[in-house]
């Protein structure tokens, strides 16, 4: 199995990504109207979360954002940047904007979160939690610390679902000993598209057959 | 101090308490109408959340459900299965039935948790927190993952309490030497029983003095 | 750079602050009648919680509340002892009454979690977070276990960003080789004296230029 070196493809990856769910924690914490420390917290939340909840579980260390800190630097002048110039059809803009950066973060998380855990050797169900997890838990902490149910589990839209299927093909493509890149970015940009395709066809998922009795 | 070595006790018994409690999280997802992602994630956080937060805060790897990785697998077919062929009754009906395994999953839980702290040697109190936390936490992180207040912290039904009762009877047997099957399973017994007395009695906890003024 | 060893100032300036903040959790606790078990769990997090989050995150053992166990018994007797004899008007006494060891545990907790962090030769901004999340994260978590936005994030008085202002002089300190007495409690005292400026000078963060539309 030819193993993806973390140092070669996890920056220029991460970045992308990041940028995306941090501009979507963002425009969370503007709906909320938190304050500056509300704001700068979701942002970050909603950027690094995932990755990092990622690397408590299999203890890694040094978290993405300890490693590059200047870009938490960044994130505290885009957050005060934001809040000084937004307004509110920005955050319509915005809202439409970060959707395909944000399908290219979930490709490029799924895929990179499950390239990670295969280093470690993990069991292929695993992997391919870890890869959804990366690329999922950012938003979820963001609607959690926002005292909302997370989007990801009940706008019935594929979003983790797309992940978790690319995360497998992530594995399926090491297991057949395909080049590092091609086991990343092929996935990656499965994910992508379908996720993309799913927003503009607007595919669902299925619903349950119980009545709600709330 | 004869300590329970984790591989002969831990797999049957974080077995039957672990579907208990996914089928509390699969419940809880459903009674939300959860998507897909959503059902599959409350139910693996109710199934494994207690026993993951103690073993990060332990410092323990690998987690239980990373080591018997192909019960993801089950959970993922459960969930699917439930989406499909899960009433409005069958919800009733499985709150009732799952009482009985859960009073059984948390004496499990709670005495394996306290044992497994032992067993690093901690302090009397931490032992039984970490038997507590194991039993109560997947069900606290279920509850929050669904915008409630934790039902463990505010039914006023004997829960938790029992279980820390139960953990420190584990902390005096294996002060008392007493073989570890004894250490583990009388508490077991013994906190599985007050629980199931506590729903049928209707055993309430004594309320604050205080008016709400909320 | 001279370097505070963890052993002499960890002990004392982290059981000051530590019963402000569980007094905060307890009073949460009790505004939203949780039973006996719901509160000590409330009061242990916002004691406890931004200290063992950062724990966790540099991957420090033991915690706090591990290795000083004893604790964990005076606030168990503390919640049981305030779900007896608090009344409502305890609980406007006390919240007046926490407000100026709360400023003082959030001086010295976030100096301490960013000298700890400096100890470990991490980036300035890190470091900072540190402080900051070492002092807010424990109120962060007691909100959301009571199912509410964090205060810290959306009622728009200073109390984060005083923190990370003081946790900046801590670093700066550090580099200009102030013995660690300065670096620790210069920047504690100041803290806590804009803390409580703040609150009788009623400040105000800046608030969104955005309408909420919701």
């Amino acid at each position: 199995m030819i193993i993806v070196t973390t140092s070669t493809l996890q920056v220029p990856i991460e970045i992308c990504a990041t940028f995306a769910f941090a501009l979507s924690g963002l425009i969370a914490g503007a709906r909320k109207r938190m304050d500056a420390f509300g704001v700068f917290v979701i942002t970050g939340v909603a950027a690094f979360g995932g990755g990092t909840l990622r690397d408590v579980l299999l203890d890694r260390r040094p978290f993405f954002w300890v490693e590059h800190a200047n870009w938490i630097w960044l994130m505290l002048f885009l957050c005060l940047f934001a809040m000084v110039f937004m307004r509110n059809r920005h955050i319509q803009l915005t809202e439409r904007a970060i959707q395909l950066p944000d399908a290219l973060g979930l490709g490029l998380y799924a895929s990179l979160g499950t390239q990670i855990a295969l280093e470690l050797h993990l069991p292929v169900i695993i992997c391919a939690l870890m890869g959804v997890m990366t690329a999922v838990f950012g938003g979820v902490l963001r609607d959690i610390f926002c005292n909302e149910i997370p989007k990801a589990f009940n706008d019935h839209q594929p979003y983790a679902v797309i992940a978790f299927a690319g995360s497998l093909l992530v594995v399926t493509l090491n297991g057949l000993n395909f080049s590092q890149w091609i086991c990343v970015f092929v996935p990656a940009g499965l994910i992508s598209l379908l996720r993309i395709l799913a927003i503009y066809l607007k595919w669902r998922l299925p619903s349950w057959q119980i009545e709600s009795n709330r």
